[in-house]
């Protein structure tokens, strides 16, 4: 049996001494000018990125959102078949959900990626096409690091408990393959906090970067037995924008490995 | 300013005296031979469909599941113009629901589509860069359509109601441009009439078919103003697997032809 993810990724942590989760968000209006040229503009920029950033990174994930259409599909698979050539596991941050015959087409992509986050709002047997992949990793939405995220995810149940604790303790049922994370934002550190208290699962923890999320919270409740994943998006792929004389994607791609790099430390400061 | 996606849908339902939307899920394990060796498969497939169908659709739902991948998005754009061209409006059932930059990434499906499917767990944030288009369809889940929808869906709230019964009730504030619809299946008839109690927007209501859901609340219960959607999609594409004698594209669109004039006749007998 192949090995499962988390077991994976705990290699990969231990490797490369790092949870920084780097996601790969190529919006097409900020690309600097020789990416936004290239016939496959996401994967020229990827490319790069990847290669500054793959030693310092746990995982690569990339959003789905980015990659609609038919050349946006084409830059996610080579991405993926790239990260997978640096020995970094891919996560995709697709926030699936759906029905029978549904759900099973949208877990066909763990074919070719390692893991996926996906939205619990329709239930168990919506995501069982994605549970039952043993070898695969499945990150549940908990609660999620955008302010909206509490107009559901905050709402008190009649037993007491908001609505992303049971949530979580759901997944935690859900967790029969040992294959299970939650998706909890570094921007509500409180809900973090709970979270881990009801959960001993490892968790994808997004919002340190640009959100401005609590890092210390994350490191400290995002990772069971030191396996999770703290990641940075925007604030990692266009620190080149800090920057005034970065104009190419060579410069974005230094910037990115900089900031990669400077995550990773100040995550090592609070392990 | 462009017509509302209602009042486009309300024209439809109009001039074709009907109600039903017609589920496009070109799955490439139950395609017939002859679309199967197409090089866009799902598009040969859903070209027939179209066809045989049209003048019986209010909709066309393709589900977003079915088109992942390259060729799966050339068979989606193809789809929508080919649809567009026999003057019916597209719904792309994407269930779709992220936060801020991503979020506006997955609306831009709305360039080329009428109308789309949201999930509500990341709060109204997340649905803005879609609610904010005025003359878009915005079809939020509320309670759907499979055996696990009740394990998030109908927990009860501190407040006393159903978590899909606060849902329905913030997608009714979040209607701020009158382009917000809801899902509800109908294989959950006592939880459509509570639904319809609580708001007055259309319905999309999927289950009528395949699933077994109940026609006559689906009818009663999901139309606003005689404004909505009835949703078959196995039920009528594959109709043709009932038919010993099938075995093309010719066979199967003409079985989903007099499949789709049956519902829309069952559905005007409860109208």
């Amino acid at each position: 049996m192949a090995e499962g993810f988390f077991d994976r990724l705990r290699g990969r942590i231990e490797r490369v001494g790092s949870v920084v989760s780097v996601g790969l968000d190529p919006d097409l209006d900020r690309l600097p000018p020789d990416a936004a040229d290239h016939d496959l503009p996401r994967w020229a920029f990827n490319r790069r990125v990847i290669d500054a950033t793959h030693e310092h990174a746990a995982a690569f994930k990339p959003n789905a959102a980015f990659y609609e259409g038919e050349q946006g599909w084409r830059a996610l698979r080579e991405t993926a078949a790239y990260a997978a050539g640096k020995d970094v596991p891919v996560l995709l941050d697709a926030k699936r959900g759906d029905v029978g015959v549904s759900a099973r087409q949208y877990a066909e992509v763990l074919d070719w990626v390692d893991a996926i986050t996906v939205s619990p709002y329709l239930g168990r047997d919506a995501l069982s096409p994605f549970l039952s992949r043993a070898e695969a990793g499945v990150f549940v939405l908990c609660r999620t690091s955008n302010a909206g995220g509490a107009d559901l995810q905050e709402l008190a149940l009649a037993s007491g408990e908001p609505l992303y604790e049971r949530v979580a303790a759901l997944a935690d049922v859900w967790n029969e393959h040992g294959n299970v994370g939650l998706v909890v934002g570094a921007t509500a550190p409180e809900e973090l906090e709970r979270v881990r208290e009801t959960v001993d699962v490892p968790f994808l923890v997004p919002g340190v970067g640009a959100q401005g999320g609590d890092l210390e919270a994350a490191v400290e409740y995002g990772l069971a037995d030191g396996i999770g994943l703290i990641n940075s998006s925007r604030g990692i792929v266009y620190a080149g924008d800090e920057a005034p004389d970065v104009t190419d994607t060579d410069g974005y791609a230094r910037a990115a490995g900089e900031a990669a790099k400077r995550l990773r430390r100040r995550v090592a400061e609070h392990r």
